[in-house]
Formats: structure tokens, sequence, C-alpha cells
């Protein structure tokens, strides 16, 4: 064979950044991720080499993936847990919102969902092509059960609630929803991608043990301290698996109910070593700090006169004005917006009471309002 | 907040292979992933808890992501570099087959592949509710032109070529395909997804500048030697990838037009610092030994007794009976069939020429064939 397709262009030069240090999160507020426990971030190195799609090759990180599922269906209150490690939660409500369209006996789906649902549901009914209804929150930014009964009918496919909202981290009435749900025969879907690792610790019902919920959207990789990729999809019954099975020639696994097909290693063995490390006294005690971190920085923000979305879960929200938020990432401080323009931080492990202090001295620096001393004790 | 849901189970024992070493790739014969080059490592290790999902938050790895566009499009004779890196092959040949179903005029798309394609194009046809047309390959494994063109129509969403195919390392007549394609308004993918990264030293004609194709699966966590996940969705022009955008609030970037969300920046730095370090000379030189080793296998098999399907790329399938194929994974070896039966051996970096050898030792021990003594030197 001739070898006439090379190039032969010299080598670019070693790419700008890659000598920076890209895993500073010290100024981090905005991600849902965050720094991988270090018993994580050991098993990600050490499983970095390993494909869980390909059992018949790999049948050690595979079993581990079994693990990793036996542990989350703790989390969640699943009795017989089922359900795979996922690249993230917008995978695992892609896969939940398939399975929801193979079950429904209806040739125009909808979804319906409160608007506080995450925009990978808007990705999910593209790329399934599923009408998703969107309806309003209550003035708790929690979905609104009378709008949700409105909106449902027979061609009602699945129905979302989210357990830790993106913009608030409200926690939607679950039971409620599921109900509603089976009235009209479609799955109820949780999404607890971000909250799933906190709840447990409240008194919040959002489970499977709590509700009669057919699926749930939990990434080890946000709250649970997991390296990414590790999302997580669980499903009350191994049988709704099934609906997103596909043959699997040349591997020695029979069927694949994954959306992608090589999939990485170092995320599920950094889910069951941060599991493993964590559950439940590490994530009890990591979500203690981030409340009162939420709580401390929400108490600050209010004392300077900003509007504040009360934190009932780790996450803040406030009405910083625009000019202030840009002057803010200006600073270096990676915080983002609501749809609606709020400044809102996450509380992730990596957030400590120093950093928020030290954004709240910025804060004050640039507003002029410091009428009151910044304290850091944590 | 009362914390009353937490489970007070005790911990499970510290999972099952978590102590073993997973990463012995001393006997897989199967996979299509390796091990990563130890600079790609580096660079996943460095970049483990960086997310290219979250520009706003995450600048650096976004800008590695565009410098490994950059370099894919060299590779793949893309004169504007667009796209970005996907989860792998899977995640790339569904984001194309949904650019074609959102370009096509019509309500009942197609797709029309030959039977060489891979399982994705199934889980991509499920998921987009797109007829798949499976059509017959030639006497040499290619896909049958006359079959294709006998095929497509004016719901011909797109044509599937494989430039190197799962079971058998072939390349698709490209050009002619793109031609078939164009004809009747549907756009041209190819799934280079493992060939990528040896074709360009064949005289193939597989790549943007060899025919007018419009999209391309290429993962440099396959033969391009970067960890998982690294796999790559090259588009022709960059309006293609704005069929997939979705808003996205709460992140400071405005669209997001991935499958997934979060997504992994050690695939992506490792994806670039394997492609800065091995680009050109480097594959090249992994090309020739992969491919020396391929033939060295054949003929090894062939002198055997063996039907053996000519090893055009580093692939070599072989009739080896079942029972013999069980005693070898038995044996240790990660070994897996074609659709048909045939032993299949994927001669990957990590394959070397006395892996082989023990690999055909181990053989003529089972088989009692042993007639041809094996030697091993490289």
């Amino acid at each position: 064979m001739r070898r006439t397709n090379a190039s032969t262009k010299p080598l670019m030069i070693f790419p700008r950044g890659m000598q920076a240090e890209p895993q500073a999160f010290d100024r981090v507020l905005s991600s849902m991720c965050t720094e991988p426990h270090p018993v994580a971030r050991e098993a990600a190195e050490r499983f970095l080499a390993t494909n869980p799609g390909d059992p018949g090759t790999y049948p050690t990180i595979s079993a581990l993936e079994d693990d990793a599922i036996a542990i989350l269906g703790e989390i969640a209150g699943l009795e017989e847990p089922a359900g795979y490690l996922a690249s993230g939660g917008t995978e695992a409500n892609i896969q939940a919102m398939r399975i929801a369209r193979e079950r429904a006996d209806t040739d125009r789906p909808n979804v319906v969902m409160p608007e506080s649902g995450h925009f990978s549901f808007r990705k999910a009914a593209d790329l399934l092509e599923i009408e998703l209804r969107i309806v309003p929150t209550d003035e708790d930014h929690r979905a609104d059960l009378e709008a949700v009964r409105a909106c449902v009918d027979d061609d009602t496919a699945a129905v979302v609630g989210v357990a830790g909202t993106t913009e608030y981290g409200r926690v939607d009435p679950i039971p409620e929803l599921a109900e509603i749900a089976h009235e009209v025969g479609a799955t109820c879907h949780v999404d607890a991608a971000w909250g799933g690792f906190v709840l447990p610790f409240t008194d919040y019902e959002w489970n499977f043990a709590h509700a009669p919920i057919d699926t749930m959207a939990i990434d080890p990789h946000k709250m649970g301290q997991a390296a990414v990729p590790a999302g997580g999809l669980l499903v009350r019954s191994s049988d709704l698996l099934d609906e997103l099975a596909v043959d699997t020639p040349y591997l020695e696994s029979t069927s694949q109910a994954t959306l992608t097909g090589t999939r990485s290693g170092a995320g599920v063995a950094s889910a069951v070593a941060a599991m493993e490390e964590l559950w439940p006294g590490g994530y009890r005690t990591q979500y203690v700090r981030s409340q009162n971190n939420a709580e401390w920085l929400a108490d600050a923000l209010e004392k300077r006169g900003y509007e504040v979305v009360d934190p009932t879960l780790p996450l803040v929200a406030a009405d910083v004005p625009r000019s202030t938020f840009d002057a803010l990432r200006g600073r270096g401080w990676r915080i983002s917006r609501t749809a609606t323009g709020e400044l809102r931080v996450v509380c992730m492990p990596h957030v400590t009471r120093k950093m928020l202090a030290a954004f709240v001295a910025d804060l004050d620096r640039l507003e002029v309002r410091a009428s009151v001393p910044v304290v850091a004790d944590d």
C-alpha cells in the first residue's frame, strides 16, 4: 500500500493552556461538577484504559459497574437496583425519555415538565421527536401541580419532576407528580442528577422508596465527588432497560442499553471508589458543610440588600446587577446566571467558606456597599 | 431540616477487582480501544476535573478542544475544521444521523448503510425514529454500490460509508457513495471511528479532501491512542452543527451542539496531547507496525489451514472453530467474533508480535495442528 495521504506540515506548537493549571477550583462557583475525591481520582487513573461498554473484554470494570448500581440503588431507595452509569445527567434524562416514548401507546408522545427542568430535556425532545410541554412553577419555584394536571393527556409519555433544580435547588412534589403521571399511563422520571447525593440527609420525599417513580437521573460526578464522566440512570425494574437495548455483534455480550458504546472505565471506577468511601457518613458531612456555606452566603448577600432565594439545598441565587456580575467575572470568578439573570452560586464540595468570604469581599469592593464586615471561620 | 433518609447499613466491602490490575492489555485482542499513549495519560490525569461542556467555567479545556478539532481536520482533509469531541464513535454517528434527519425534507427519513456498518447506527435509528435500510456488501466486504443505488430514494436522509469496518477493516468506495447520496439530496456520512488514524498512511480515498462528504466520525480514543472518552465528530461546514444546537441557560455560553452535557476534559486533553505527539510521524510508525503484525498473523493462520480474510487494514478475521475460540477465551485471551462467527483480532498499538506469537502458540496447543514453528522477532 502506498503512503500518500499524510500531511508533511510541522507539528503545532504545544497547545496553549496545556502547561497551565487547569484544575484550580478556587474561583469556580458556577459548576455542578467538582474536584474528584482523592480516592475517586486514584481509581479513575487506575481504570483509565478500560471500557465497561465491552464487558467481554473488560470484565473487572463491568463488575464494578454492578457495584455502582447497587450503591446508587441504596442511596435512591431502589429495592432491586437496575440501571447503568451514563456519561452524565443529560444521557440519563434522554434515556429515561426514550423509555417513556417506547412504552407510550401513542404516535404523538408528549412530556410534561416544570419550567425548572434542565435544558437536557429540550435536547431529548428534539432528538426523540417528543413534544415538550413546559408548565410554570409556583412562587417557591416548584412544579405547579394544578398546571401539570391540566397539561397531561392520553398522549403523555412522561411527567418529569426535579429533585434539586439547577437554578434554585428546589425539590418538586414527587409523590404527587408520580400519581398524576400514572393516572394517564405515563412514567414518572425524577431528575436528581445534582440533588441525589444531598437529599438523603434531608426530609424531602424524592426517591423510589418515597413514591412510585419509574426512572431517575442521579450523577456520581456531581455531588457524589466522582470523576467525569459518571452519570447514573436508575430504573424501577430492569425490563424498562429492555426498551433501550440493541443487539451487539462483535462484542461477547449480546445487547447494550447505553446511549454511548465505548464508555469510560475511569468514571465507573471513580464512582464506586467515591461512593464506597463517602456513603453515607462522608456525604452527610459534606452536605452539612455545603448547606451551611449556602446559608452563610445567602445571609451575607441579604445583609447587603440583595434579594436572595432561600437556599433549601446548597445553591444560592440572588439579584446581583449584571454590571456587578460582569465585574466579578472580570476578577476571575466563575459564576453563572439563572434564566432571569440572577447570580447563581453552587456550593459544591470544593467551595469553602474562605472562598465565599473572598467572593463577598470582592463584591463589596465593586459595589461599595460594604457596610457589613466579612468574617470567614471555616 | 431533619436528616431522616440516610441508610444506616454498613459500608460494602471494598469492591472486587478494585485491587486487581485492570489494565493488563497483554491478552486483549478484541478491543478497538488501547492503552493511552503516555502523554495522553498524563494529560488526562491533569485535566480530569474539567468540563468542556461548560466553556464559561472551564475556558482552558474549551480552547484545547478547538486545537483538537484543528488537528482532526488536518488528518481528515477538512479545510475549515468544525465539529466537537464526542464521547465516542456512537455519539458521533448518532449526531451525524440527527443532522441528516433535520436537513431532510421528509416525514419518513431513511438511512442507507452497508451491512458492514456499526451497530451504533441501529441505536441511532431507534433513537431518531429513522428507517435503517441495510444493503449487502460485495465479495470483498465493501458496500455494494448497485445495491446502495437501488435503495436510496427521495426520503433518504443519509448514505453511510465505512472507512475501516469493525469486522474486516474494509474501506467503502466513499467518493461513489457521496455521489449517490447527493443525487437524492442526502448527506454522506463516513464512519472512520477506527480507521481515521491509519488511513492517512494508505492510498484509500476516505476523507473530506477525497470526496464531498458531509460528516465524519473519527475517534482519537481508538487508533489515535487518546484516553476514553475521546470520539470525534467532524462536519464540512459549521452550519451543520446548528442542526444540533439547543439553548443553554445557566451556562455562560449560549448554545450546545453536543449530545451529552457535562463532558470529559480528560478525553479532550488526552486527544490533543496524543495527536500533538504522534501526528503524523508517530501514527505512521504505528500503522506500519500494526499492519505488519496483522499480515504476520494472517499468514500464520493461513499456514495452519484457516480461511483468512486478507487484512487490508490492521484487523484479521479467520474461520477458527467455535470450540477453539472458546478454549482460547478460557486461556484468558480477550477475543471476539464477527457476526458470521469468525475469530476477529484487532491489531491495536498494544498488540505486539510477541503477544500474537503467544496467541498462535496457544492455538497450536489446542488444535494440535502445530506443523509450522512460531517465531517472534518483534
